[in-house]
């Protein structure tokens, strides 16, 4: 086992910015190296994070700021969660433990954060693009010299908007240069016919010509992406090399944390763990209920064992998503399809027409990336696609990039499809169930990131009756209409409140189709409406609420609680849900002043 | 010149079902493509359509038809507009002639149309995702010897899209074929450097191992796509062949007509010509306002020559976006990046970045592709990107997979994004000049199909306050809030009337940020409120209203008039406007009925 308090320290407190690593020796850089590890072990040990990508470019992150001139020089990190050492090297060290905070620095690269951060990234595969659009501006603007780096994992490299990238600045002169950082897993091990062909070209297998240079890129590797000095020098060569260039250097993500090596999936973003031995924090013992997640997982390969309809689908997520326990238990009926969303969903379609039951589970932020698909291939088609999309809402930590606070206000324009939120487990399971009995539609089930409320959640399956919604407290004179899991908190105010006779609360389930006899019934019994829901306001639930009130020529005030148009930044959710005004406080608050109206 | 009556008939008109086909000698093959030649070059010469793609794939559709099981083998046809000759041989040649038209049969495959249409197309890219998906649904029925084709151009398999599919499929042992049709042109001559080594294949200068054999397929190829009898024969072995396979073809596209052969751009889709000169009808001399299109294409140029900064991006549309100006006249700064709308917008962000003015033109419906990027890329980091969305609204004949009318919906919901629709030509030009004066946020400019209302559009600049809407005409009783170029029917429907004093007529501009104190004006003013878009009704411009109206707490009635929620299909622009009740009569009736009103 290795020690980390073993090794001379202190050449990384004196790095301030690049320019100091380009002064320092050889020798200093492999010391710089150990330390930038350690450093970022002992953070991420308390303050939890993402860990194994991180520690497998330690060396390359070094050699990039040594060899090229940032932040003259362009910098992109693909996904940017591989850029802790980057940030930590750029003048952000003494901030670091603040990463992923309320107020503190984002845990991906951030355009407001640091002139070194060139591009924001936080979803996949964007960095070549965005790199070669910035060689190609500095063509135009005659800035000659400058070199443009993006450095891209083996799974992000797969994704297609990846290969439109390569494929339009191969055919370009741009002077660029793409590191492929192959540890041959993304959060999950790699998948995929490129995955294999890298392989194979790396154990030399491969035939001569590369795929990159049939793509008109100037291709070299493999080679040790930990090996510090061959690094320094194959970068200074390539940087005397005009055009597009891809260096393919093989890495081990976790580098340097045995059990991060060993364990590369937990040790993707582990949360709290002893630095030393590298061991996770034992769990609470105490009794939780399970999380979204979860209860996606095990109720599918539920419903699977006896619909043998039933597939699943997630774009690279199958630990992320739960889809691991089918793919386990019915591995030839679940599928990761990699980071590749506009398939799995296109794919969904093809499987749907020909009269399977598909599952295809997106995060709701990552949905984004097949709204064509939903729309072209699913929703036009009318092909009973079952969407479930998990990390719906604020999800903390991964801040601005990863809130999946729009699906509500995207996917509700889109005809035919169904739109549903579960208050609870429960619900989720349902839900689950009445879809793959077989809908005449599209759904998407929009469920959050955590945990849920239920203990005992493995229950018996009811039947849900679409477009039908649930009165949970009949009132008179205030109803609050909530939707999904936000309205375990409006459940919550009630009980806290001594007393609650005139407020009636109501579940409304279903965004589309709206329940519009319970919202008639609501519209003529009460005399304020209160809408709550943890995504956007415009466009979304809210919306739709006052879209059909209006059509109504319902005349009742009506207030949404909902996101407002800003973009959310990082913190724990309970912070994000303060800060946006989606919390039991703010609605109490208000509640209790229209209490006190007469 | 080939004389197109020459030739014996006879065999087209028996052929009632691909079953028909099979029973036939290669001689009467032959002729068959011929005929469908010809009956092809016949309708589209009268009633209009796609003529190129289709003429470039009789043999093919033939040979297909002929050595598969259709419909029990499964067929996808990329794109669609490929799939004439398909529609023909399948059932619908007696109502070929209805083609695009309303009530007729869609210019696309579509499944509700036809067994024979296995899945719906229109928007590229999606066939390689989708015949997988059948082709995986097959092994897990058990339904061993079915077979599996899609049939994909090489503008399209260089989308991103394509890729995920290729990349999955090449890691299953799925039985598909994929049939790459390869012509070297799109809608406008194909780019990327895919398809430069496509070109080194069929040279033969491309090295040993070949690009879909590193993705784990089969090759075959590259042959000739008109040569029917080998056709059939290389599709009789690779039926045999089990896994992914791949065969590549080079076809002409326009094949058999001369000048369509000789101007594949224009005879793409080149509206009314004469059948036997294939010469185009003469268009009208008479004086017409500009198509939208033009407008900003011509004015891009003249922007760009005084402001080094613009550059101009356009996923394979330089035609249909006018966008080929500015790549005739300043090369160096337009780019055609092929079907790769996720590329382009984030590429356009990585320029922003680097401070160059990127006018990113992309059609409304096929911005769907870049959701995610718009938000993740652009959006949340302010980039000052100028997007530019042709196509917006209803668009016609193209039908369901091509209606631009969900942007709004899909763009209001995202912070920092300005949108604007122009009433016409004059404001296209305007929010043009003052968005590349520089804005501090990234902007969506939405504009129609067709043409303009303006004669005399080319006028001098003036600079658009951001936020600010226009009171074209003052009133009493009735407002009417209209979006873009629909309020051009506002204005002939209020000059069509006697007296009209009591309506007002705002053209609102911006659906972000609205013109609030516009909007308080016209709340405390008038007694009804009428808005109309050419675009979803579901969160979009209306729905904008509907909230802010809310937030006001005003309770003026207000009648949102824009699309329901349903898919529109094709049909003349000003018979879909009818249907969808967003035309000129029915918002005369409203406003009558309201006027009679006390």
């Amino acid at each position: 086992m290795r020690n980390i308090f073993s090794m001379p320290k202190g050449i990384l407190q004196h790095i301030n910015d690049p320019k100091d690593i380009r002064s320092l020796e050889i020798v200093d850089l492999l010391q710089l190296a150990q330390e930038l590890r350690e450093f970022i072990i002992d953070i991420v040990a308390t303050k939890e994070g993402h860990l194994g990508a991180s520690l497998g470019v330690v060396e390359l992150t070094i050699a990039v700021h040594y060899v090229f001139n940032t932040p003259k020089d362009k910098l992109i990190w693909d996904v940017g969660h591989q850029a802790y050492g980057h940030k930590i090297l750029t003048g952000r060290r003494e901030i670091f433990n603040s990463n992923r905070q309320l107020g503190g620095i984002s845990g991906f690269p951030k355009r407001t954060e640091s002139p070194y951060d060139d591009f924001g990234t936080g979803h996949s595969s964007t960095s070549i693009s965005a790199i070669l659009g910035m060689a190609l501006a500095s063509q135009i603007k005659g800035s000659k010299n400058l070199q443009h780096i993006a450095v891209i994992g083996d799974a992000s490299i797969a994704s297609g908007m990846a290969f439109e990238g390569l494929n339009h600045a191969g055919d370009t002169n741009a002077n660029i240069l793409i590191v492929l950082n192959d540890n041959a897993i993304g959060i999950d091990p790699s998948v995929g016919a490129l995955k294999k062909y890298l392989t194979n070209v790396k154990k030399g297998t491969a035939k001569d010509e590369n795929i990159f240079e049939c793509l008109n890129f100037n291709y070299s590797g493999p080679m040790d992406g930990h090996d510090l000095v061959a690094l320094i020098k194959e970068l200074k060569r390539l940087k005397d090399i005009e055009g597009p260039k891809l260096l393919h250097i093989i890495t081990t993500k976790g580098k340097g944390l045995k059990k991060a090596e060993e364990n590369q999936v937990v040790y993707h973003a582990p949360g709290k763990f002893n630095k030393v031995t590298g061991d996770l924090w034992p769990k609470t013992s105490e009794l939780q209920p399970p999380k979204y997640q979860d209860v996606f997982g095990h109720t599918l390969v539920e419903l699977a064992k006896k619909n043998e309809k039933i597939v699943g689908i997630t774009p690279a997520m199958p630990t992320g998503s739960s889809l691991k326990y089918m793919m386990e238990q019915l591995p030839d009926r679940a599928f990761d399809v990699g980071i590749a969303e506009q398939h799995a969903v296109t794919m969904a379609g093809g499987m749907a027409a020909e009269g399977l039951v598909p599952f295809c589970n997106i995060y709701s932020t990552f949905l984004q990336r097949a709204y064509d698909q939903i729309i072209h291939d699913v929703a036009l088609q009318n092909l009973p696609v079952i969407f479930c999309l998990d990390r719906a809402g604020i999800v903390g930590q991964d801040g601005a990039t990863h809130h999946g606070i729009y699906d509500m206000a995207y996917l509700r324009c889109i005809p035919n499809l169904i739109i549903f939120a579960p208050l609870n487990e429960i619900e989720l399971r349902d839900i689950m169930f009445t879809a793959q009995l077989g809908l005449d539609h599209p759904i998407a089930i929009r469920y959050p990131r955590g945990r849920g409320v239920t203990l005992d959640w493995k229950q018996k399956f009811n039947k849900i009756p679409i477009g039908i919604s649930q009165e949970l407290k009949k009132g008179t004179k205030i109803a609050v209409l909530s939707i999904g899991h936000i309205g375990n908190m409006v459940t919550d105010l009630l009980k806290s409140m001594h007393n609650t006779d005139q407020i009636g609360h109501y579940n409304m389930r279903f965004v589309k189709p709206l329940d519009t006899d319970m919202l008639q019934k609501v519209f003529s019994t009460y005399e304020y409406i209160i809408t709550i829901e943890d995504g956007c306001k415009m466009g979304g639930f809210g919306s739709a609420i006052l879209e059909y009130a209006n059509e109504m020529h319902s005349f009742v005030p009506i207030r949404v609680f909902g996101i407002e148009d800003v973009f959310i930044e990082q913190g724990t959710i309970e912070e994000l849900h303060k800060i946006a005004k989606i919390d039991i406080s703010t609605l109490k608050n208000y509640i209790n002043n229209l209490l006190n109206t007469d």
